[in-house]
């Protein structure tokens, strides 16, 4: 029986595995679940051994890590396998269709929490793991797994772990699944990510809530200079006014710019899932430029004054703003974050006092899609779907990668099974079972064409 | 005993039955606390009772009515007083040195939601009329009293009343404690208010939130829109940008202008008391006139997107604010609101769906101040605090005057005991001991006064 027999045999009894894994709640964020943490760790354990010479349940100051080690065969690469086996919280319960942690198939969809972020995409690689070492008695390359459970908190145990055990984490090349294919039908490798970097400032105009009957006329408002301070940031083609924020900007390549643009991604399918009147961004570029390419400066929570039902005549003494750039190559996170803070404590007017933090910084990455890894990943996917394989790039942040390809300077592959419309970190949350069962059989070919890479 | 020296005698029972007072909690614009404005509906009745012939304890569709009549003397004028028992919320709970509902005196001053605007007001005049009945076993004049529980909330309760019962509120006066002296040590009459529109706004981008990374750069941000259209209402001038916004503002006369810039008022005072870095007013006009003859458009609340600890990178799907115009002589509340929601209609892009709500809209108002019951209330102010009075304006709104000057054409005295730094809707609320003493003397002396008036 070959790899691909095997996986095709075992349909249902995946499907069944995958449900088990999706039963558990492992919501890293809510310490209530913690025990349900570690039981998703302890099914992800017992799951690799028998597959792997070493494997491990690693404690932390938070929630433990799953690593495993197949028997070293010299001469072949080593590949290192990451992925996260935490979830986000389920609410709001009442907007699923069925519970979040009873997972159900319907229309050719599997549902459930963590079907696709990230539990589903795990299970790809465990279950091709498996499909190889069951007909071929071992994996064809050297494969290391690691498995956190802080993905969805932002956790610090890997990243110390990683800095901890720099040459037992040390591959030839990492892969992650915890990504989307562009489109149902589109096996994609994605090659490159934006970076972020996320701020929150704070303004004080009068020294503490003023009425605006009484006081309305001769203060400063410190919400009317917050909105004129966030106004001032975008020009009319919607370019961040940041002085110096494009100097670093890579341009792209006609062909690349090409490529991109000749994708089968539909602007019409993307437009239905914004639900905008109309669509907005910096002038001279498509969508999908404008998505993963191009850098961006966003408010994502603005807040002061009265908030609750009904009036209030106030006058604040604050406003606040939580915002954030993404940043695409070569944008530098500190000296971005350096420009935008001169800029905006410039722009302000010196009625107000302003603190601003930047809460985290992120660089942005790029893979040369031409590397051999990446071509054997290609490769893999139109095998697995038997359809065209695409290169993508992600407009999202994906910090481990860019962790890893500081610390080891190794090829990051990012094939995900996903879809945009998927509903990772929502209600009704689900996997394509067909991207699933092609996922399974693509993995297990990506193995075994870096073997031969 | 005379009616002040029975003031003086009860110096401490006055205080302890306003603490009382001030501990329920009636906030008019939370319904969890509609049993609590009930409550200190009652509370007002009891204490009105036995001085008055007739106390009602009115129903409304919204928080009830107090109403009391005292016994006809022919012959002598009829003064209405109005006060109310509502309060603003009182968030931030965290930014009271002592909890908003357990008042405490400190300074000299008590300090408590509602000891200024407007329950220790309103307190003022009970314990006026109590002392004219215990001492003179009636009062001097006919005294209609209502209080509502709608004031700080534009509600319709007190209006439908007015409108309904036209004949039953009749009076040749009306008097109102709900707004502040000038300064510590300075009676004051005011004889204009501004006027009070309040809007609410919704914009809508994407349908839901979404995910900045995967969508960041190519949709409409309902917070860049919301910054980008309140950064487009003022001018560099700070001249408010609303088409026609002016064009009914009446022309301070050279003496009202020379009158007002040479009250007793201190910049470097209110400077202090607003504690901001800088003031900011509209140019051309001095700060006491900004502050009481001419309009502002003011952002009272904003919100949208993540507000709670840490990052979150979210597009979120809806901006709100809330915002509020403040109206002079002779501005039309309706006019202006049409013309607001048009500009800002006409200022939005197509990317988002806006919804304005014109919560309440409040007439602004001015009064002849050298009628005869004005000037018994200058009197009886000199007399209550033995020192000079004076006659000012206010920028606050008080839509009963207005409301009560359209349906009767009398005079409306304004007689405050507040001071413009008492945190009146803001944390650590409280009313000067001294002017609360002098202001149950002046408040009896007025009612004096107007007897022979």
């Amino acid at each position: 029986m070959t790899p691909i027999e095997y996986i095709e045999s075992r349909r249902d009894a995946n499907l069944a595995e995958l449900v088990e894994f999706l039963k558990i709640p492992s919501i890293s964020t809510q310490s209530e679940h913690k025990a349900d943490v570690e039981r998703a760790a302890r099914w992800v354990v017992e799951k690799l051994r028998g597959q792997f010479e070493t494997v491990e349940l690693i404690p932390t100051k938070g929630h433990p890590l799953v690593y495993a080690q197949s028997q070293q065969i010299p001469g072949k690469p080593t590949v290192l396998f990451y992925g996260h086996y935490d979830v986000q919280p389920s609410e709001p319960d009442n907007l699923w269709t069925t519970p979040a942690f009873e997972p159900s198939v319907r229309g050719g969809n599997l549902y459930g929490r963590g079907a696709v972020d990230d539990k589903g995409q795990v299970h790809i690689h465990l279950a091709a793991f498996e499909a190889l070492t069951k007909t071929e008695g071992r994996l064809p390359v050297n494969v290391k797994v690691i498995i956190e459970g802080e993905e969805e908190v932002g956790g610090a145990a890997l990243n110390a772990y990683v800095r901890e055990q720099k040459e037992r984490l040390r591959a030839d090349v990492l892969v992650v699944s915890d990504t989307s294919m562009l489109a149902p039908g589109v096996p994609s490798v994605t090659y490159a990510i934006r970076g972020l970097n996320y701020y929150q400032i704070e303004l004080t105009g009068p020294a503490q809530d003023l009425h605006s009957g009484v006081f309305g006329g001769a203060v400063p408002n410190p919400l009317t200079i917050l909105a004129e301070l966030f106004a001032k940031l975008h020009d009319k083609n919607f370019r961040v006014t940041v002085p110096g924020f494009y100097d670093d900007v890579a341009t792209l390549t006609k062909t690349e710019r090409r490529a991109l643009n000749s994708l089968p991604w539909k602007l019409s399918t993307f437009k239905k899932n914004v639900g905008a009147p109309a669509l907005s961004g910096e002038k001279g570029y498509s969508v999908v430029e404008q998505l993963w390419c191009r850098p961006t400066l966003e408010l994502n929570g603005m807040w002061g004054g009265y908030m609750s039902e009904g009036a209030k005549t106030v006058i604040p003494s604050k406003a606040w703003a939580k915002f954030s750039t993404r940043l695409v190559p070569n944008q530098k996170p500190e000296k971005i974050a350096r420009q935008v803070e001169k800029y905006i404590r410039k722009l302000l007017p010196k009625t107000v006092h302003c603190k601003i933090e930047v809460l985290s910084r992120g660089k942005p990455w790029v893979a040369p899609y031409n590397h051999p890894y990446f071509e054997a990943a290609h490769r893999a996917l139109e095998k697995g779907f038997g359809k065209k394989a695409v290169f993508i790039r992600e407009g999202g942040s994906i910090p481990f990668v860019t962790d890893m390809y500081d610390a080891y300077k190794i090829p990051c592959i990012l094939m995900g099974f996903g879809l945009p419309d998927e509903n990772a970190h929502a209600p009704d949350e689900h996997i394509s079972l067909e991207n699933y069962f092609g996922g399974i059989k693509a993995a297990a070919h990506f193995y075994q064409e870096l073997a031969r890479a």
